[in-house]
């Protein structure tokens, strides 16, 4: 099978630059010393996951207690889920999946690990809890050293649980300030007898200057196996390092300058993620996604010197990846022209 | 079950208030001498489009010929997509279709009446085929009544098509000036010698002004089942008619004004819809979900009197329905705090 013979919308996977980026991006890690745990959320796929630890990853990261489910259905045997796991029903999930693979969890508050303790009371088989640190995203996380130490120490003293250390997301170009904060924290937590065994950073758009970091034992980077439009934008790499895209048909050419495609924000997602347009065409490198119903696509063709007819297939960067992701049941899997396979996207839709 | 029972992040539908919107949709469309073809976008469960054709509702609007085919399965009789339907693979699935229910499809050019006229070619049995006008929404379409007369003409022209009518989908509040730009178009394609049996309008957002149109006959509301933010910034009936709510968990307090809630941009979606905040939280309506990454809605807690707590659950009204039911598998149903049921999302993800 070809690429035109997919129907469309739909999502294709060019193995070759996926392959091409999750070696570069392990290399990078590996020269600086880090442990390489990259994030599934963008391709929830264990094929790729098994991919990513063949290549040395020690395990991976998942956002939700369900991704990290179908991962351990997949195969993966070390899953560290950054997430403050609350409630009887997702804490019973979360024992479920301890007793059959290597697993690791974040608290940024007292109730959190407070809720961990009583699900988990094995001191044979204690809960790894890392401290979620608040380096400036301000999204969840501890905003201060004395936090992460009072959690720790609660962790530490609870008998089905192991202080695993601290874990971070930092903000964008922040990592060096990021890792600065967790140096200071680490010190103050050992100051106060207590070993801080992982140090996790992570995120793809600083994924190349993990060389410089010092208190970091660990990366998380996501994006980085397929890249995307917003990666691009940040200056990582160009166009022909993403590896995932989206096909859509042009159903329409209303006027000279428009064209509408079949894949709309529920196929390219809406996130704008602050760039112009919706996605990038490099076919039409100039032509400009100016708006995204439901299942169309507005396309300006007012710059472009060719411009696609009714029924032509083109291919769409999306801005954001991982989203797009999360809208597909299957992608398929291609090397150049040739289709070589589909997988089923089993994280995808793991909301709880 | 009850409300408190369910884990987060879910959807949850309050029948009563559904019924309601439903009811009371049917009643104006009805009072207008309209024939009522709600679009299953919003809801994409079989259950409730039957509900719709109970109150009185003459069949469906499916965007996508997947979605068409959920809805066939689940014992709809009776479906319009109003989609450019191009290649040989649809066409084969539309002609499946159209085997077994009362099937109509639109076109806005040439060749996609042409793809039609090859794929269905028995006269005893001919497609349905609309013409889709552009009336100033700016997307597919028409943009002129030559154009939609030479393509009634085509349709009629092909032994296995008839020639159904016309169809738009207004801009928001040009309700009145496409149903002028319709009836125009009808008296050019009436005066050419063709019958025009359908004209078809739609749109939740001017679904209280059909009492005015004289062109169409026939309304295609959506979003009018559910209601959200957004149709509220409409100045369409208050939140306490929204009846899809997504739950979540607050699940991390980093600061006083700030909290986090367990449903991202995967759950709520990430479609401003131009609102401010990404959602409506009745409990604390003076939050403000200030922004979302995948799996965190921040909210900005300073504006509130009263504050929630970690572990905490909270109702969000999302800015646009729609997107949040193609995010979940399932959705509950519930009448006040009892669950009574789940439906499965059939429709969801049927992306071609």
């Amino acid at each position: 099978m070809r690429l035109k013979d997919l129907d469309t919308p739909c999502v294709v996977i060019d193995l070759d630059r996926a392959e091409a980026n999750l070696a570069r991006g392990q290399a990078v890690v590996a020269a600086a010393g880090l442990a390489m745990r990259p994030h599934v959320k963008t391709h929830k796929l264990p094929c790729m996951a098994l991919r990513q630890i063949a290549l040395g990853a020690v395990g991976v990261t998942c956002q939700k207690l369900g991704e990290a489910e179908a991962m351990a259905d997949g195969g993966i045997g070390d899953i560290f889920v950054p997430y403050n796991i609350l409630g009887a029903t997702k804490l019973a999930r979360l024992a479920a999946l301890h007793a059959r693979v290597v697993l690791s969890v974040t608290a940024d508050s007292a109730q959190t690990v407070a809720g961990y303790a009583a699900a988990f009371t094995d001191p044979a088989h204690p809960l790894a809890v890392l401290v979620e640190c608040d380096t400036g995203m301000g999204r969840c996380g501890v905003r201060e050293a004395d936090g992460a130490l009072a959690l720790a120490r609660q962790i530490a003293a609870a008998p089905g649980l192991r202080f695993g250390g601290l874990m971070s997301y930092p903000a964008r170009g922040q990592q060096s300030a990021a890792d600065a904060w967790m140096a200071a924290c680490v010190a103050r937590i050992q100051a106060a007898g207590l070993a801080v065994p992982v140090v996790s950073l992570g995120g793809t758009p600083d994924l190349m200057a993990v060389g410089g970091l010092r208190a970091a034992t660990e990366y998380r980077p996501g994006t980085y196996i397929y890249s995307d439009r917003m990666q691009v934008a940040f200056g990582h790499g160009t166009f022909d390092d993403c590896a995932l895209t989206v096909r859509a048909t042009v159903v329409s050419r209303p006027t000279p300058t428009r064209a509408v495609l079949d894949a709309g924000s529920k196929a390219l997602a809406a996130d704008l993620c602050s760039l112009p347009g919706h996605g990038h065409i490099p076919a039409y490198p100039q032509a400009v996604i100016t708006s995204l119903s439901e299942e169309h696509a507005v396309v300006d063709l007012a710059p472009c010197a060719a411009r696609p007819q009714i029924g032509e297939v083109v291919a769409v960067i999306p801005n954001h990846a991982c989203v797009v992701s999360n809208l597909f049941d299957r992608v398929w899997l291609a090397r150049g022209d040739a289709v070589t396979g589909a997988a089923d996207v089993t994280s995808r839709g793991r909301l709880a």
